[in-house]
């Protein structure tokens, strides 16, 4: 259990036994561990997890455009035009969650959001939910940056979305969400 | 420098310097560390992350139908039914990655591939690349699974596949994946 103030997602029943599950590595951003599970055949193996809490991207459409924000990433070292996208907090639901990043990040307030989708992010290893809301009917108020956030706000025309958000460098969520956006008919 | 058989991407030179770097969990599958950046006003942040070598997620299209495999994955203790996915070892591109992978895990050779984008995953917190393969011209051959792999082939009508792939429980590669392919208009 968790209790620094972001959510993380209950796990289903697990279909093969755990016969362990060990968290041994605490950064307070993410948590690593094992568990040792009982495969199909018999055999047992150590599936190593990283536990990061849920995230949601948002899609921000006002007009004819889409908020994108220009952020370095110290983790792979590169700038990347995307998508506003943070941390959902304890008892936050996903378009909660979403309305007060946009606000913070971009200082657009949204006052109709809907979650288009959410998935588990790279199954093979993380155990990280990814929320990914719609936002419109937008008005600007103030930005609010947390004190790590270094971020300059973009203004991209629907028209172009889904080529600056493919183009490289670039990201999962920001590509995904430009796309589920297209999926949807919204550009 | 990883010398574990797995493809590991090179990181640019950062544009915040990086005081410290250190990797202090080895787990055999993913290694978690992190940087004290100095960031723009002067302070000093650590920065976790965990790296996880670089992955292929294969859209194989034959006639009408694309090809999924349904998989429990112990991470997340669900079952997902998704497209196939493998890592990438050291010197292959993603195109010959996913021939292999494809023929791997589902029995199926393809003659034709295609790089249909590439880009960073959870960027917050991995160091994880992946890129998404078009395989075309399939014919079956025989299935040489890992000796961990457990998993089922099943062929979903390309009408039905947005909604197979967005169907809970669902992951991000596999949603992504499909989008992609619908966007290039090969749906």
């Amino acid at each position: 259990m968790n209790e620094d103030g972001r959510r993380y997602e209950s796990l289903s029943a697990p279909e093969w036994p755990i016969r362990e599950s060990i968290a041994e590595y605490e950064t307070g951003w993410y948590t690593g561990g094992y568990d040792r599970v009982e495969q199909p055949d018999g055999s047992i193996k150590k599936y190593y997890w990283a536990e990061l809490a849920t995230a949601v991207v948002i899609i921000a459409i006002a007009d004819d455009s889409i908020i994108f924000v220009e952020q370095y990433r110290p983790t792979i070292r590169e700038t990347h035009l995307e998508l506003p996208a943070g941390v959902v907090e304890t008892n936050e639901s996903f378009t909660s969650a979403g309305k007060r990043e946009l606000r913070e990040e971009t200082g657009f307030e949204a006052n109709n959001l809907l979650l288009l989708q959410d998935l588990w992010c790279s199954t093979g290893m993380l155990r990280h939910r990814r929320g990914f809301v719609l936002a419109t009917d937008l008005r600007p108020v103030e930005q609010t940056l947390d004190d790590n956030e270094f971020l300059s706000v973009h203004s991209v025309p629907v028209a172009d979305a889904i080529e600056v958000a493919r183009a490289g460098p670039t990201n999962d969520a920001t590509v995904e969400g430009i796309l589920l956006a297209s999926e949807e008919g919204l550009l």
